[in-house]
């Protein structure tokens, strides 16, 4: 029956980073900075309300956008960190994860031959979903802006067809993130036009340096805001996502939640609710070491002449592969077959990322040190 | 930002049984029969080793599918009660809840202008995924056939164009399921065709008066298999579903699954795996107490002389309305505001549920008493 299968479906293909992982998994001692996700567990406070859901019998369907209270705290927290203005009773969905907060954002707006812009290189995740949804990803450059989205990359790729701007900053897998300012140029030429700006924010509460700026801060009628609490909160395994859109697009996302997964996992929700009432700075403790991690490792690359744009945000550095190698492939396999270091070769995150790897440093500082070593070694011995 | 909606979207609605809940719940006091969830709670031992993996950590991504595990556990759940067959390895998906294990079949299967056999009347979810994914939903009306599918109701909308049979019994709204006889007459009829059949056995383990069967045991190649742990289990809020297809297919579910939702939520797969190893029969001791209340509501309506399928599965009755209304809305609204008890209008299961009313008897049996007395009292009252 396999001959029937959507041609959508037929045509995408699961993640380069899974592919890689699936190769390198079957080595032994293989030390990995392939990590998409926090190295720190879910907060206590939040386990323990969590487990109190359980025992209150908290078990059954919630409103599909998930419990008021759980949309009211998110608003606050999204207002306070971030100035943003979304209505809980209409422009905010309580999602599973950001993937699906994704997903259901590109189902209601784009049609069959809607095109899609996306910096490259990027997350492998949004390509299928645009594709699913019968639209067209269009890739701009970005290798000459530090991976950053300008208006000068982007508007050549403005055409009739263009639907939506997907602005996924900070950057997985560069790192980079846009100031307020750069975001403040992008949202003036865009202001007015019919043309979506899906921002997904998950690693916001993960920017480095300086606060994190949402563009939904400054041009709300045309962004829909993606996050999540995967990374601030280390939840990944909980699926909770956030999507913010005003509530004339809303209400059509809401449907496509609706018939898509009823809602989020109800003990999630209670688990979130805390996360967002009482857990407003829990990721600053994860970005102090996160920070120190960064430094720790950039300053090594340095030593070895890694060539790098030292990022500002998420857990990832976007690293040059060193000359010699054909592909970023050939690169991270002689690397894990050498040495038995895992990175992800950049050829996963689009064709703009050929020629890099990623870094991940969401590991502990024993495995950075270990893992650093044994690249410094391995570009030794060539 | 409206105008730029998909026009798919924008044509599928709020189900009408959402509608109709808005519509009374602003009156007070109302005795609601329109539950579509167990009033038991999720067993205590599922709720134990949930609270254990939370204590435990185990609240990071699994692999995509569910973990192994979960898996094993429920091929082995599914060979032994309904002598199903599927590969925990490559045949089976945990999704969240049955809606999505149904969206990610209709995603994968349908193309632009595909059609789909619904038997009505029928739970609404069905129709607006079918129509999200650009194929058309075509209705055999199964009213005088005891609301089942026959191959006579479904033959003479066969087409070039038909892609999939819904077959979803025990049935929502009807109560009503088809025996092994029934079903094998609809397999021979569709087997070696290029059709595949969805088979939604959400409420296999309340098939009340015997043994349920399964199509996938007799159709497997074109089966599509749904079902979940929302009502055998009392699991609505945790949002486990199940999908089981032949691996050439399932692999490519298995994409559009990977970039909805990356995986159910890590905690309820724990306790969804409780539930397929040492839960085996915790269905049973609900099924008995549906059963009585079933038989005591059948009684009652005969007395009253509503007309009614004996349902065997599942929690409703399907009952027609009463003379001298003239439609399933006007009898629900009348009914609530002189007697404040809620009944789910027919009209909410397709046009072909019009001139009926759905009653669910998944509340207690004191309320059942209350409510059929009103209900007479009502009657009476005409």
């Amino acid at each position: 029956m396999e001959h029937l299968i959507n041609p959508n479906v037929q045509q995408i293909e699961i993640s380069g980073i899974r592919k890689f992982y699936n190769l390198v998994s079957e080595i032994d001692g293989v030390l990995s900075f392939t990590i998409g996700l926090p190295d720190f567990p879910t907060p206590e406070h939040i386990k323990e309300q969590a487990i109190a859901a359980i025992e209150r019998d908290m078990t059954t369907y919630t409103h599909n956008a998930g419990t008021l209270a759980l949309r009211e705290a998110i608003s606050n927290f999204m207002a306070e960190k971030y100035s943003l203005n979304y209505d809980p009773a209409s422009e905010i969905i309580v999602t599973v994860g950001a993937s699906q907060a994704i997903d259901i954002a590109f189902r209601t707006i784009l049609k069959n031959g809607d095109e899609v812009i996306i910096p490259g290189p990027v997350y492998p995740g949004y390509e299928p979903l645009i594709k699913l949804a019968g639209a067209v990803p269009v890739y701009a450059d970005t290798t000459a802006t530090s991976f950053k989205m300008t208006k000068d990359v982007l508007e050549p790729h403005i055409t009739e067809k263009t639907k939506c701007i997907v602005l996924p900053y900070p950057s997985n897998p560069t790192g980079v993130s846009l100031t307020k300012e750069e975001l403040a140029e992008i949202a003036d030429f865009l202001r007015g036009r019919d043309i979506f700006v899906l921002a997904d924010e998950i690693y916001s509460e993960l920017t480095l340096d300086r606060e994190h700026t949402s563009i939904g801060s400054m041009l709300k009628e045309q962004a829909i805001i993606i996050n999540g609490l995967s990374k601030s909160h280390a939840m990944t395994g909980w699926r909770i996502g956030i999507l913010m859109a005003p509530s004339g697009v809303a209400k059509h996302m809401l449907k496509v939640h609706q018939y898509n997964v009823s809602c989020a996992s109800s003990i999630s929700q209670m688990a979130a609710l805390e996360a967002m009432q009482n857990g407003k700075d829990d990721a600053i403790r994860m970005k102090d070491e996160y920070k120190k991690r960064r430094d720790y490792v950039y300053g090594r690359f340095k030593q070895m002449g890694l060539s790098t744009v030292l990022p500002d945000g998420a857990f990832y550095f976007f690293v040059k592969i060193p000359e010699g190698f054909q592909t970023s492939l050939d690169f991270s396999l002689e690397l894990v077959r050498s040495q038995k270091i895992a990175v992800v070769p950049g050829s996963a995150f689009s064709s703009y990322g050929e020629g890099y790897f990623r870094f991940s440093y969401a590991v502990s500082m024993e495995s950075l040190m270990e893992g650093l070593d044994r690249l410094e070694l391995f570009l030794k011995e060539r």
